[in-house]
């Protein structure tokens, strides 16, 4: 499975791919076209078949994709038949609305604890957990399989905390402040700046609409 | 200002620019280099200076960039001395979490209201605001200025929703839910999927440590 390596750039087109399927299969639809996949998904026919072709060629001549193989396979290379155990740091907004995100349990990241500094947040009773003092993260990590941390704490505490999980040995840092994370340790670090995309939304309405 | 085309990669990296440089000028810092900004960004300093050398050479050599006057002509490209007015469909956390993230007040973006179908959500009073019925949302764009609508609202729902607003002339859509949207109105769509953000740090965790 996957012994070639595949480029980033298709890994990160990857779970779109995953999803498109997923909504095919939900409709029942057995098998698909590079062209299908093309006018729903907005990428070129040329693209799909070679982003699809690097990981062995499902597409057959007049036949097209079969929908459930290519889901699974792509799901496989993905790793979504693994469970990925995580914690969430910072209890806020952010950190509340990703302890209860349905999609991610679907897609095998399942949320184990959530921790604060907060007095006034610590021992709050959320949907699946109470909000545990962060005074417990080494103890937990300890005796919990811990894979990754998603970080939904103040800029000014970011460094830290991530720092602190990644001597802990938490491999995965889901980071969501909006300042890039650089950590000295072995540490998979993927950055999720959302004012960014909103900056980038807001470029395009000035651009294209030219508001006075 | 800007008045020669810039290319959508280098937009994207914008609002990257303007959280680094924002980040020196609270520090104190007057000039940076590209080098500087090379080493704390991960981006390369060509790549830097080819960037920010398309819109009016700020760097000079043997001095490099004037970290304010370079924010804000970021800015100004990116339109933050701009107001856009923002309302958020569906109030459930992510809908909840957007609506006092103080970052995006910062960069000109101002959430003005927020609405939903569940009877046990409408009225209910957040940070700012109370939620209201959608139901109101026709008469609540009449008579006030919106710009982008930031769509949290589940899967099945999301083309009928985005469908409406589009429909009342809010030509920015910000959609967090799983599948892109397309829209056959003259308006813009910029998707977040957190779980396939998710994904790829999966991936990468699982390619990188080999987790059994």
């Amino acid at each position: 499975m996957a012994s070639k390596k595949i480029s980033m750039a298709v890994i990160k087109r990857l779970p779109r791919y995953h999803r498109y399927l997923n909504y095919l299969l939900e409709l029942g639809i057995k098998r698909v076209s590079s062209k299908e996949l093309s006018g729903r998904m907005g990428i070129t026919a040329s693209q799909i078949r070679q982003d699809l072709n690097c990981f062995g060629g499902f597409g057959q001549q007049g036949y097209g994709y079969n929908v459930e193989s290519l889901y699974n396979e792509i799901g496989n290379i993905l790793g979504i038949n693994k469970t990925f155990y995580c914690i969430i740091i910072g209890a806020g907004n952010m950190g509340q609305a990703l302890s209860n995100y349905e999609n991610f349990v679907k897609r095998g990241f399942k949320v184990i604890g959530i921790f604060d500094v907060n007095p006034e947040v610590i021992g709050k009773k959320l949907k699946n957990f109470e909000v545990m003092n962060l005074d417990l993260l080494e103890e937990f990590i300890l005796h919990n399989p811990v894979d990754i941390a998603m970080l939904c704490v103040p800029y000014r505490e970011t460094a830290t905390v991530a720092d602190r999980v990644a001597r802990l040995g938490v491999k995965g840092l889901w980071n969501f402040s909006p300042m890039d994370l650089k950590i000295p340790y072995d540490v998979i670090v993927e950055n999720v700046h959302l004012s960014d995309s909103l900056m980038v939304l807001g470029y395009k309405l000035n651009d294209k609409f030219e508001r006075e």
